[in-house]
């Protein structure tokens, strides 16, 4: 993950091609190690000289990229050995093609470890460590975002466009990203005892995995590994038509699902069903600290948003707050009008009249500071009687929030993009759309479900 | 619902007040019936006259909106007794915010039950029915789309929010949306029966609830309704903590949700969580035909999508279809490269090189044509190497989607904007956002279990 040395067997002059991008890319983010292209028939690419074959290269390399069509590999892995510490296949064409494609990639795997090099791939898309600029993938970025976070997938395609999604339209970033790929040697195990668990870079951690290999194993790594900092993990194949479908595009045993669960309980990891929970979370658990406890303080401008928002905490384990009677009192003072009481759900709609500016410092702060409430939700509906600017309003919550997570759902019309952004830019979590109760309330469920576990387990 | 003369009853000169709203909206959207005004301190506003009271004016109303304070509200129903045939009291103060108001709310509808006359609220937003330019809304409209899809919900803001987001920025419409606040006298069960149950012009019907007022007659109506057209509810109050709150916001009991969920079986009723998927779920069975069995056909352009996509339709009782032999050799023939058979889910990613424009005509168009598939996803996953003009592809499946209905979920980067809105325009209901598969497989199931209904009473 810190090379001080890079060679792309493979490296292309060709827009588009992986050999092309995983270099562009390298040099676009400034890679400060020294950079080796193998191809035998270019003199050069980009400003860097073209050796022939990876055995003509003077040194040592810490790490090399594969990006040959799959017969040609094998030999590419043979003349590594001896040379190459590791070697990223990205070539497709093995395991998840055919029986041949398999014992290829057996013989390939027998090959590396019987010179000590280690691989990660084949049929992937490369990897990440942005605290190295280290951005060596088959798909190109236009800017990128260092963060927290790191991502391991066993999936290529769907790796590539997940970063490329965050990059571009989040306001979040990557720490580091790998593309397992089949996963023929290095997993997401051995990625994260040896390197992420101990990584003071990374906070959050998460996984898309088809297969866990060795069972024992992952559930000691992740033991260990959830005590310092949260693991995400969609594990696919849940159902059998879902675990046959695996077999044939990495060639991987899904493995029982209730086995699965059951291992997940155990270690402290939070299983989610798809990336669009992980990515969720991984925000959450980023942006936010853990809780105290379940009690939930809610803002919000209507009753029904109120109702559902109930049904879905309740529905995580979360509860509602009693509100001390002294943040009843200010709310009421500050914003309410005379005949309406302040309780939780603090629902505003009726207080607009005071401004929508203050009603949201009023009510957000209020919950913010009653000791009563361990989360706060503030669903903010955007209908003109209630816009209002955000850049007034929460900069004074920034110190309350690194103690108290507070997430935000918004309703309603365009103005809530403008809000996603100003709060996202404050590490406010912000869910939109038509789900972004039920994205938040599963959020804050999972903040409230690893916090319970370290308590458990005594580290909290 | 079709009325030909309108009062507003507290109708303002003033921008931003929902007696000014309801003015503005029926002009602008050309509403072609006879509008009264009443305001005892305006001579004219925007070009009508004012009356001092309703009693002045020399005809009978079809419908009257009641836009003045609480504590006047009883009064202008005992002046529109006898006059008056229906009125929607936008007014709030009553059931929701105090025991004394509950006692005004009762008051309110004894008296006009009294003089015959029917009532909608109070603590409501207003009314819609687009095919009779009726746009009757304190929540202003810049422009406004008909469609066959009917909304009711107990609820205020809400509902106005969710109209103004689906004509803002969705591309489906509205015929018919009441915001039914309160429920004091008509509820959705009158309103279905009497009106939407026979309306040619409505499809399908979105109902957000908090409280079932007379179960039998509920059954009764809904089983009668879901015989002609689908029914997607909300029903609020899950969770104990759900109804309390309730009762706070419009004073309802939500009821036993066990036997809530027990009537809703025998209807028909199609029972969501939330506004995100009752959205999701009209829309597709606005745009879509019911599908003839539960199998699934699918298109993917990452084998991990793929191995979620099944994990999800499993879980919503549907089935990966056996493709055809012949279906299976003419998409190898057109565009796989040799070593790749094609099975279902399709996935076309390395199939790139025949291009993508073609790799989406000839997978989706192959799974569209074979006799073993009742449903299609389709995947688009939004890279450069999978960018393609949707506008040359998917005019041609217009006919074939009348009969067998296709969704799409998109994921990648900003390209599946363009996507959405080209699919959307034809009617070919697209996913976007993390979600997007998960929100996809629901929508299918959703379309499957309402046809296995239809069956099971013999109507389909």
């Amino acid at each position: 993950m810190e090379p001080s040395s890079i060679a792309i067997i493979g490296a292309s002059s060709v827009e588009g091609k992986a050999g092309n991008a995983i270099l562009k890319n390298l040099i676009k983010f400034s890679y400060s190690g020294k950079i080796y292209l193998i191809n035998p028939n270019e003199k050069e690419i980009l400003g860097h000289k073209c050796y022939k074959n990876i055995k003509e290269v003077p040194n040592s390399i810490d790490l090399a990229f594969i990006v040959i069509p799959a017969p040609l590999v094998l030999q590419a892995v043979k003349d590594c050995v001896n040379k190459v510490k590791y070697a990223v296949i990205i070539s497709a064409g093995f395991k998840e093609a055919s029986e041949e494609g398999k014992k290829l990639e057996e013989e390939i795997v027998r090959v590396a470890r019987s010179g000590g090099m280690r691989i990660i791939g084949p049929n992937c898309l490369g990897i990440i460590n942005s605290y190295n600029n280290l951005i060596a993938t088959a798909v190109t970025f236009d800017t990128f975002r260092k963060d927290n976070i790191a991502f391991l997938a066993q999936s290529g395609v769907l790796a590539g466009s997940y970063a490329k999604w965050i990059i571009d339209t989040q306001k979040f970033g990557i720490g580091v990203s790998i593309s397992l790929g089949n996963k023929s040697d290095l997993d997401e195990v051995e990625i994260i005892n040896g390197y992420l668990k101990d990584d003071p870079n990374i906070k959050v951690i998460g996984v898309y995995s088809e297969e866990i290999k060795d069972g024992r194993k992952f559930v000691e790594v992740m033991k260990e590994t959830t005590k310092h900092k949260p693991v995400i993990m969609i594990k696919s194949g849940r159902t059998k038509e879902g675990a046959r479908a695996i077999l044939s595009h990495t060639g991987s045993l899904a493995g029982d699902d209730a086995i699965v669960d059951a291992a997940l309980r155990q270690t402290g990891v939070i299983r989610v069903e798809d990336f669009g929970d992980l990515l969720d979370l991984v925000k959450v658990f980023d942006y936010c600290p853990l809780p105290k406890g379940n009690r939930v303080g809610i803002m919000t401008l209507s009753g029904a948003s109120s109702a559902l928002a109930i049904d879905m905490i309740s529905k995580m384990g979360l509860r509602l707050a009693n509100l001390e009677e002294e943040t009843k009192k200010w709310v009421e003072k500050e914003i309410m009008p005379p005949y309406q009481p302040a309780k939780n759900p603090l629902d505003v709609w009726i207080a607009l009249g005071a401004g929508a500016e203050k009603v949201h410092r009023v009510s957000i702060g209020a919950l913010l500071r009653d000791p009563n409430v361990d989360m706060v939700l503030a669903i903010m509906l955007a209908l003109p009687p209630s816009y209002f600017d955000a850049k007034k309003v929460f900069p004074e919550f920034l110190e309350l929030v690194k103690k108290k997570p507070l997430i935000a759902a918004t309703e309603g019309d365009k103005k809530t993009e403008e809000w996603f952004n100003i709060l996202e830019e404050m590490k406010i979590p912000v869910f939109t759309g038509q789900k972004s109760i039920k994205s938040a309330a599963k959020a804050m469920g999972a903040l409230y479900q690893y916090k319970m576990y370290l308590e458990k387990i005594g580290v909290a």
